[in-house]
């Protein structure tokens, strides 16, 4: 028996997350589709993160066991030539058996888009949230500062998370706002580099809906309607109404799972 | 009553292209239905170019007539709330009566995408070509500088159009190939920069598929199994069975259009 860890790529635009779900289209089922065809049986797989519907992955990491030996090279082409073409293989390896894409991982970073431009470029409206105004973006990354650290995010979650049992402590080890290189398609349609902002953060784990509950609460502060204090008020009240809004799940992306 | 330019931005995917067909959903149709919105009645539209089905467009122009008085920048507004939004009105400009989309036109530009890499990433699959492997880059802008100039283009025009009363003489005024910077969503996921390599082509008008006949012809050159006297022999030979194939709509771009 291997274990293998996969990496992946998708945009999540036509599914409903990644975690399998009954009667919904998910990357995990297809992904397990694709595995049960090759290995001729159902193989589980684990997910570091399990994205939300609409979300997109540039480094999604999943693990499985699996009995076949065929090479990594070739599970990779494999595996791209059943998966539907907004899901993608980057990359298979060979791991210790103990290995579990969530179990194992001890940190993750994502990417957050906001188109800033007046017309929404027709080849980004998928991959971000359309907010049409200037930001003021050295004041997201001062905000973006004020959260870093160990902190109880639990007003950072989605609403329907809160009173759980889990622990809400987590480390936001670092929040990177600045402008986006203009993006090639787009080039020619007068986008200006700073038509794109991006919301990058790494951490030890996040809670669900706190990363776009992060760039909703910045862009409050880079639209001119929040103070850095009113920031750090929401973090410390642990209430998720004193927090921003829910950026919406198109601008988000898992970047990339780190392991030790 | 007024003539007005308005310059689209489009993706091409779910359309049958840009003319209005009876039982296809199209550019035309669309832009038209919102534009009746507006003006009260259906307003005829010329489109500077006739984009195939699932071509793309960055700068697309049309032209029309308008007896409403809307100012151009509501005007804009207006159309991008009543269109989908895989079609954006840019900007809408008033210009003189005699002013024709086609007609007036005195040059087109069209760039082409192929992504070279292994792996397609799944946030390019809509646009480009996938052609999974090294390309001579030098070789293909050695056989497009030998395309350049006023020839007549028979042989790289769609095959249904062969024998038509219209003329086939063109003058394509530029070829550049080269390696395109990093889409911004893929820089994280091991697309180098020299995964996407672009096909751009100036003219002074272009055949139906002249461009993707071309593109189809430059990459024989670029995977070493053309060279460029056989490029030059199919010029010659005025047979579109002797140019190279046609490459996939989903690559190309119809970037913008000339006016004197």
């Amino acid at each position: 028996m291997r274990t293998l860890k996969l990496t992946l790529a998708y945009d999540g635009t036509n599914y409903a997350g990644w975690q399998r779900q009954a009667d919904q289209p998910t990357i995990q089922a297809r992904v397990e589709d694709a595995v049960a065809e090759i290995e001729g049986r159902r193989v589980p797989t684990q997910g570091a993160g399990r994205t939300d519907a609409g979300v997109h992955a540039l480094g999604q990491v999943a693990s499985l066991r699996l009995h076949h030996q065929i090479e990594a090279p070739a599970l990779t082409r494999a595996l791209n030539a059943k998966l539907p073409c907004d899901i993608r293989v980057l990359g298979v390896d060979e791991v210790a058996p103990g290995f579990h894409a969530r179990f194992s991982a001890v940190g993750k970073t994502y990417r957050y888009r906001l188109f800033l431009g007046t017309v929404l470029s027709p080849f980004e409206s998928r991959y971000v949230w359309h907010v049409p105004q200037r930001l003021d973006v050295a004041a997201m990354q001062a905000a973006g500062d004020h959260l870093c650290g160990r902190h109880d995010f639990a007003a950072f979650q989605a609403a329907a998370s809160e009173g759980g049992p889990a622990s809400t402590v987590r480390t936001l080890r670092a929040v990177q706002v600045g402008l986006e290189p203009v993006p090639a398609p787009t080039a020619a349609i007068g986008v200006t580099p700073s038509d794109v902002a991006i919301v990058e953060v790494s951490g030890d784990g996040f809670l669900r809906h706190m990363v776009r509950t992060i760039v909703g609460t910045l862009v409050e502060v880079g639209a001119g309607r929040w103070s850095i204090e009113d920031v750090g008020a929401a973090l410390r009240s642990h209430r998720r109404e004193h927090a921003g809004p829910t950026a919406p799940a198109s601008g988000l992306f898992l970047v990339g799972v780190d392991y030790p």
